[in-house]
């Protein structure tokens, strides 16, 4: 029985998102190089090794670690270099195929004085999220990248890898499509003018809600999607997933109920679901509550909207005709808005069949 | 050398947090009852055992099992008790002094029918926060509770426990001291009501920013303040505190630089820092950057704010001036809006001395 907040995993539902993402790829011949940063975990990795996945993408050093160490021997690290660990990427780059990205001459320069073993490179290319990445209409200061990789031995230019994040930020699908559109158009210009002196140039291109909405990955050599293992809310929200796609959910136990305010308490909060939230009707929205039987949550069956969370509380605010279905002692699902940072902080699965799957610490 | 976001304690100034507290606790002869949800660490719980302080307070039966294990044997549950955890309750309230917090009939009926040990019990009063507990107002239904608290033989009546939490929201220091004082009256207007039968209530009062702000205890049977060990901005933003205070710091790498936007992008975001924020000046603000050479930070020696945070990235905006004082490869020190959802993610702590301080998992 569960007692306290949980984090529950429904493995089809997992299965058949990663089934449909590698499917979408290998229709369109692109490499899936899914972003493991969503689930962290060694079992749920494997689990895209029978779609033939033999590439990955992680966020960290930390993390490359860790799923070399389970045994994965192609990852690319998709965050600006942190060259003050040059001599942990020295390690593993001694071990599998590290890729990195640079969007700087110093991190080249510095990088390429300190690496014994050869390392892939992207220039981290921004078409429009504006987070990092040098601007891929900045050709000038392309150039002046790729002429300082030209002298590089240990630092090998792939391509450009491409997040477009703005596609979260996006009012309705045709504005992500319209988002992935521009990204590709920019890419291919830029690989176009490159081709002469880098006639092998690959494109690495990533995002969750775009390689949903779309199949037309033209252009691009892989998709770095990672979210879509699990989906969230958000991604309901933004039209990449239908609610019944969504395979994490965290159980919570219902410790009170306000009538007077339409509210119900229970045990998960910050520390469970993180503090990430969305805004819908000018409201801020931090999950959607649904109902539970023993480990299986009905994604029909709403209960109504997280609407404030502290450290370990969770606030729901509950419609009147549906206030008493909801007791305290009940156990209650929430599906999170952000599933990579509620899996982050739970650290742990339970699926709906009752293992146990443990993630990086 | 640190190379990664790494969780920086300065414990000379968290020793320096404890002793004021304690000392303001001793001179107006209050029980000091902090709550260990902030740092969460059996190695800086026993640094308050200098000053004598007993009890603590806890935010989870999973957190108070953990203090229990490190020696602490008298602790509250400052979280409306989760009935389906009532055989670890027992487990535990076998053993120490165990105190709970309720709020309906319907736990108070349930656990007394399952605990097997004498638990503290306090009702969970509402002074205007409007989070949890009865509203302090609300003498009819205090009384019921208290009518059914009064059959129990293993729920004993303690009395009545506030966290003012709505301090938080407060936009002057005034304001916080109002806060404070309505408290005090609508709990003391409770306990003479209630005295012809319970002449023994105590009072429980929580939150760091009024327990920092004033000294005046008065009516006042032990104070709950959590956040004080650490601080963080959103405390010195209050007022609560100064920034100098403030005992934790996120160490981050530096790992770009866009001139053009005068942004500086670093490992650290977050599954570091969480995505808690405050809003100043009209603008989202996630921490303080300041200058850090070794382990040791300069908070007066200001790089700018945190202005975005995504999953590992922290966005700092640097004035002009400052731009150029900041490269790639730095580690700058990010003073964090809220420090116990920032420890609670980390998991860790180096101090400035090296020594590395475990947590709870």
């Amino acid at each position: 029985m569960l007692t306290q907040p949980t984090l529950l995993l429904n493995k089809a539902k997992c299965l058949a998102n990663i089934e449909r993402m590698a499917n979408k790829a290998r229709n369109a011949n692109v490499v899936l190089r899914p972003h493991f940063k969503t689930h962290q975990s060694a079992e749920i990795g494997n689990w895209f090794k029978a779609h033939e996945v033999e590439c990955i993408t992680v966020s960290s050093i930390k993390m490359a670690v860790y799923f070399a160490q389970n045994g994965w021997t192609d990852i690319t690290i998709a965050f600006p270099a942190n060259i003050r660990e040059w001599s942990t990427i020295n390690e593993l780059a001694a071990k599998i195929n590290l890729n990195i990205v640079v969007e700087s001459v110093e991190t080249i320069k510095f990088l390429e004085r300190h690496l014994t073993a050869p390392v892939g490179t992207y220039i981290k290319t921004d078409t429009g999220y504006g987070r990092t990445g040098i601007d891929a209409e900045n050709y000038d200061g392309i150039q002046a990248l790729l002429k300082e990789l030209k002298t590089c031995k240990n630092l090998i230019f792939i391509g450009f890898l491409c997040h477009a994040g703005h596609t979260y930020n996006a009012g309705s699908k045709e504005d992500i499509l319209q988002i992935m559109e521009t990204s590709r158009q920019q890419l291919l210009a830029l690989k176009t003018f490159m081709a002469n002196d880098f006639p092998l140039i690959q494109i690495s291109y990533g995002d969750t809600p775009s390689c949903s909405l779309s199949a037309n990955y033209d252009g691009f050599d892989e998709i770095r999607p990672g979210n879509f293992v699990f989906y969230d809310t958000m991604q309901a929200n933004l039209g990449s997933c239908s609610l019944d796609d969504i395979a994490v959910a965290l159980a919570c136990p219902v410790v009170s109920k306000h009538p007077e305010r339409q509210e119900v308490v229970v045990h998960g909060g910050g520390v469970h679901l993180s503090k990430d939230y969305i805004i819908i009707d000018g409201q801020k929205y931090f999950g959607k509550a649904v109902t539970l039987e023993g480990n299986n949550w009905n994604c029909e069956q709403s209960l109504g909207s997280l609407a404030k969370v502290s450290q370990e509380h969770g606030i729901i605010k509950v419609p009147q005709e549906k206030f008493y279905q909801v007791n305290v002692g009940d156990m209650v699902a929430v599906l999170p808005v952000h599933s990579c940072l509620t899996a982050n902080l739970m650290k742990r699965y339970l699926t709906t069949d009752g293992e146990s799957i443990d993630m990086m610490r």
